[in-house]
């Protein structure tokens, strides 16, 4: 243990898709991609319908690790995710992150996690490493 | 080569990290973590100032695939990121990124890339993997 942390921690968070963040990431990102914008668009490729842009949900990460820890004096250092699922507008998300590994010697913590969509279904999953300062 | 991708393919593109940025940035993932808000919280642990975002880049990552490609039939498979040196608010970021290697059985592309700050020192790197629709 470090800091509060421990193997096999667990966290558990909300977080909605919805036409505010949708808007606020596509004014960020500038990213208007019909794929993103256009429901008969995605719909051409087996889309239920225009998909959420994956790196909304790296914006999440980020609030997890800088709002949600124990410890307020950390940077993310290397993070890394599969997108396994579309997402649609107008889901709430689940991130469900675990402690995977801890490196005392160096003040490091690695999470795995899962977000999962409203069936419960993983629609991404990755690794994120921070460091305790 | 396929759809007018081929190995070692080069893209380059800028983009600011200016006070509008983080502030859609922040009201989208509601991180408000002082190591991003207050320069002397950030001092406290040895950076010059509040350090941005790390997921600020990964939003210039979506612009990328869905703005800058030679096909917009795209969705982003995977991606990953190293945070090597701290980003500091009004900061102009050049993104390069190579083609890495093509899977054409699966209709795969794998981008390596370097986001580099004002003095060309790179800041993070990473790999993006796409899928062709």
């Amino acid at each position: 243990m470090i800091h509060n942390f421990y193997i096999n921690q667990s966290f558990n968070f909300h977080f909605d898709i919805n036409q505010d963040v949708f808007d606020l990431f596509v004014k960020l990102s500038n990213d208007c991609n019909h794929m993103h914008t256009r429901d008969d668009y995605a719909q051409q490729y087996g889309f239920e319908g225009k998909i959420m842009h994956g790196n909304i949900l790296n914006a999440f990460i980020s609030y997890f690790i800088g709002e949600c820890l124990p410890v307020k004096n950390v940077v993310i250092q290397s993070q890394s995710i599969d997108f396994k699922k579309p997402v649609y507008m107008n889901t709430k998300i689940q991130l469900v992150a675990t402690v995977d590994s801890i490196v005392e010697s160096v003040n490091v913590v690695i999470f795995k996690f899962n977000f999962l969509n409203n069936q419960n279904v993983v629609v991404a999953k990755g690794k994120i490493q921070i460091g305790l300062l």
